[in-house]
């Protein structure tokens, strides 16, 4: 299995457990070594009465893209901590978009930028720093 | 109105329009200048297949705590950035409490710190910036 | 040796070592048991053409302070991550005072704050992350 | 004046007037519209007795470089906020380079990465947030 396969394997592995992401309406659209892209459109129930979304669920999105992009080496990893900055607010019915990139690994570290667009514009710019943890998602034969 | 009253009023209305908060099973607990305290219960919509809540989840109910303190003075704000660290996971049905207390305000500018805990134990540490965008959120006569 | 012997035991040991900070002309006011507080007076050789006080010496008293506070346990310990927002402009000889305060320990992990402050204002806040790396800093018997 | 030599032209006029960089021992190696960088070497006055860098000074590196990419289009910015993750400890001697890049820019607002490497070897990974404060760097005719 080369690391694109492995890559995809993993996300598929970690998607059938991830209820969240489902509910929420996620589709996960691309996953490669240290990347991931994932999508959703703002529902009426994330927004407050003026249809603008929660910020929870626009981390939301953009953590579920670091999730599937820090463990697509098939090396079990977790959030440490995140930062989000909040760039334009989105409404109901957006189609947004989150694609997570590694910026660097050392040790049991990883550092994973996400930009969270609407139709080409930014709306949140994301960074998480993820830990592996032990264990491997699949099995690597 | 003293500013106790008031910061009760300008969440009541917050909370009226707050269709997120309120689907994700939220309770206002408590609320005052500068301060703000919310709970929510981990539902199995929330969790990947482990059972583990979702890091969304939790920065959801932290970022609707900041989102009251920082209001609680009448002047309509918003969240320009937030940083969490996730320090314990936690799993569907557990009871989740998130403490929001003023840092600094300057300028425009406010700086609040939230803590998640689940019975006493810390879950997340998050920190939230703020920005005042003009505009009263309840008619203060 | 009770646990404000050992902070301070810790402290000057560390600072007999500290080069920089003593260079930088600052001074160890205090320590206690995941608190330290740490003074500096702006030098002209801190600041650019207009006076004011490059960002970096601003840091680098926070660090200080969360340096000494993360290590009062005689765990010896580093700086995995830092955040600071900067609040006031200071300028040559504005004399600062960073206090840290422990947040939060889990695992090897600590959460530290530090407020940086000119004369009772508000100069920067600053969140340090600290992780043990195993060893003493003093023979505790 | 294109967009290249007028950054190049507000990269001379902030150099010229801050003293701190230079004391510091910074050259500024390269400037163009959203980017800069900025090389050190590390002094013994810079290190604690083991002879490893404070952390303040390579803040202060990255924080340089951030300065000059969020000043090259000559509207006059500062610091707003800036976080560090600590990758690779560095020593005396040790000659460090940091590269800022910008990453988004939206109404007064600027997010920047500077990475700091040591012949290859990443040192840190430092996010700024800049803020236009009204006026130019120098006149644009």
């Amino acid at each position: 299995m080369n690391a694109d396969e492995l890559a995809r394997r993993c996300a598929e592995t970690m998607w059938a457990d991830d209820a969240a992401s489902r509910e929420l309406g996620m589709q996960l659209r691309d996953v490669a070594p240290g990347r991931a892209t994932v999508a959703m459109t703002v529902r009426g129930d994330m927004t407050n009465g003026h249809g603008t979304a929660h910020g929870g669920f626009v981390f939301a999105l953009a953590d579920s893209a670091f999730a599937f992009a820090c463990n697509s080496y098939n090396e079990r990893s977790v959030a440490q901590a995140c930062d989000i900055v909040f760039v334009t607010p989105v409404v109901d019915g957006d189609r947004l978009v989150a694609a997570a990139a590694e910026r660097h690994r050392f040790g049991r570290n990883g550092i994973y930028d996400v930009q969270v667009t609407c139709e080409g514009r930014v709306v949140a710019e994301f960074r998480g720093r993820s830990r592996t943890v032990g264990g491997a998602i699949v099995d690597p034969d």
